[in-house]
């Protein structure tokens, strides 16, 4: 919540128990500033509406973040994340906090992608839903040409790659505007879609998994293209 | 289960619906060709045994695969995981998982950990907690002294670390024998054990996301070291 009311706008009220007040008094103090009325409820009020097995005493109703997919590729924007049919809301959600924490300009939901508001989705992303911009409702392709036309190297992680990772990193390829695709959790993404990107690239599997999760494949390949895109590392002591 | 069969005598009888048999023909083979006797169970015997909300129909029951940790750490062994308190099962079975992926050779279940047989975490594993050897019940004190005994580096994974692991990447150190320590989810490790270690490094956080979750973040800072002990990669394709 705290990270809903750091955004101008987004929060429209804010519904709580009055001893959820008193144990995040910055909270309520921070809507007052900011004139989002606070409705009082009791327990059974919040906890029909929070959808948390354990809820916290707080809700806030907030406006909708996203943005359209122009504005998220503006010209500072160099590392763009895609999600293409990514259904799972734990999976969606862990994919935005860790775009935000590597370092990523926006996170495309793309195709059949899970609705990011969702409930689940917005509890795994432990505030990073409202950290960095979203987009919601673009087609895979349009998204990928979109891309395209806007300078980005699109590439698609995959399992049935052609590129390694390691060998598009020493290629020097990841320094420039790189946009990751993942696709859906059983299947991936289709052959056609996958026709569409500059490169299908797989995490190389050293043991014997069949496979990454999609939020851990997502966290070495953004990982990999910040480090690659700010150079090495200075001696910052 | 498939991953099961594969090990010598870790699979102790196979409980199973005949329509599930049916489905799975070459379980059933490879069962009876490994002397493993399959019981004919109905659908509720399955559902009361497999703790899934929807169960496969089949179940295996194994004998522990645990090692000591000294096996774990034999001659070959280049890359261990520690996990210290990991308290939540799925995020143990991811790890297991993350870990396999990114070829490292044993993962250590320590101090207050979840059990690895947990239910959840054997299916978050996907398979892999029978890939590679793993150890249960010690103390984290006690991984640290052994795996420092045997030469590795060894890292603790925190958000108050001194070195980044960018620096360390840099530095060269990652080439050798490297143990990498993740703590509980809420609290991480203690200062106590923070201080057993050969550096406490940190994930850069490059965006706004306090931090990464803990299956993620191993998934970073294990595939950077399987990159520097593997050198730069050759081209293949």
């Amino acid at each position: 919540m705290r990270e809903a009311l750091t955004i101008q706008g987004c929060v429209v009220e804010v519904l709580a128990t009055e001893e959820s007040l008193g144990r995040h008094p910055g909270i309520a103090t921070t809507a007052r500033d900011g004139g989002i009325e606070i409705v009082p409820c009791d327990d059974r009020a919040i906890a029909s509406l929070s959808g948390s097995v354990n809820p916290q005493g707080l809700v806030a109703v907030c406006r909708f973040v996203d943005v359209p997919l122009q504005e998220a590729l503006a010209p500072g924007a160099q590392l763009i994340v895609v999600a293409g049919h990514v259904r799972d809301p734990g999976n969606a959600g862990t994919l935005v906090r860790c775009a935000d924490a590597a370092g990523a300009d926006a996170v495309v939901f793309a195709g059949s992608s899970v609705d990011p508001y969702n409930d689940k989705a917005v509890r795994a992303s432990v505030g990073s839903l409202f950290h960095l911009p979203v987009v919601v409702g673009t087609p895979v392709p349009e998204a990928i040409a979109a891309l395209k036309q806007a300078g980005f190297l699109v590439l698609a992680a995959d399992v049935g790659g052609s590129s390694t990772l390691d060998q598009i990193l020493d290629d020097g390829r990841l320094a420039g505007r790189v946009a990751w695709l993942f696709g859906n959790e059983a299947w991936g993404l289709s052959a056609g879609e996958l026709t569409l990107v500059d490169d299908v690239v797989v995490v190389p599997i050293y043991g014997r998994a069949e496979s990454l999760n999609v939020a851990t494949a997502a966290a070495v390949c953004l990982y990999t293209t910040k480090r690659a895109q700010r150079g090495p590392a200075t001696q910052e002591g």
